[in-house]
């Protein structure tokens, strides 16, 4: 990006964000094709933590640890985005257990016994001023 | 899902969902690795459109159309989430200029002028009833 209304955002905001929130959206890989899903999850020091079923997810990570995840937060005068890619891991044994004590629950009820880290190989942010100019097209309601 | 906090959406609702927002992540492919964006994007009869500067989206996309879009919206009880997988295509000739006249400007000034379609091969969508235990393990400011 080469214009002004792009600024980057240095990596302690980025992290500021990430603890800040736990909504983000999952990509991963699955028998060659890409994934996405809305996940839950929990900034542990430097790692996110998140949990979820036997499902696709796992399968997909399990056979491909290459994932990319990404939160975000608009309002009407700019839009902000954290973007972190790295690898993912299934936490087992006291690891595993650790998660136990941290704010990390499904939001909805099941069984979501697995434990996976994302450990980032890279953190990016940045902050988009918005200009919306179809929005001054659309006669006022 | 075999919860009933977790309610599949019919198409219809799916689509609707998608007209009504202009903001969602896309995730592909880009040499062998997964990368996720915040696009600004349009509802084109059937198909999204997006715009897009020279960069890696455009570079993933044209080595491997197969591409995953999310959009969400979440409240204090619920998250609504639709994701779209599908090949994305850049657009070409009287297909592209037919694009200038949607509501599809990008967000930030710039250079924008490659307008690329996500045909969609699957359009799914869930209402997953939140709940949110550690809230309740949270004292009260």
């Amino acid at each position: 990006m080469d214009d002004d209304t792009v600024t980057e955002l240095p990596p302690e905001e980025c992290w500021e964000l990430l603890r800040k929130q736990e909504f983000g959206r999952l990509a991963f890989h699955l028998v060659g094709e890409v994934h996405i899903v809305p996940i839950n999850y929990v900034v542990d020091a430097r790692r996110l933590l998140f949990r979820t079923a036997e499902g696709s997810k796992l399968l997909g990570i399990t056979m491909n640890e290459d994932v990319a995840f990404e939160i975000d937060e608009i309002n009407e005068d700019s839009a902000r985005s954290v973007v972190l890619r790295g690898r993912a891991c299934q936490l087992e044994g006291h690891e595993r257990d650790r998660a136990e004590q941290l704010p990390l629950r499904p939001w909805a009820p099941g069984a979501k016994y697995n434990v996976v880290s994302i450990e980032p190989t890279e953190v990016t942010g940045r902050v988009v001023k918005l200009d919306r100019p179809w929005r001054h097209m659309i006669p006022e309601h």
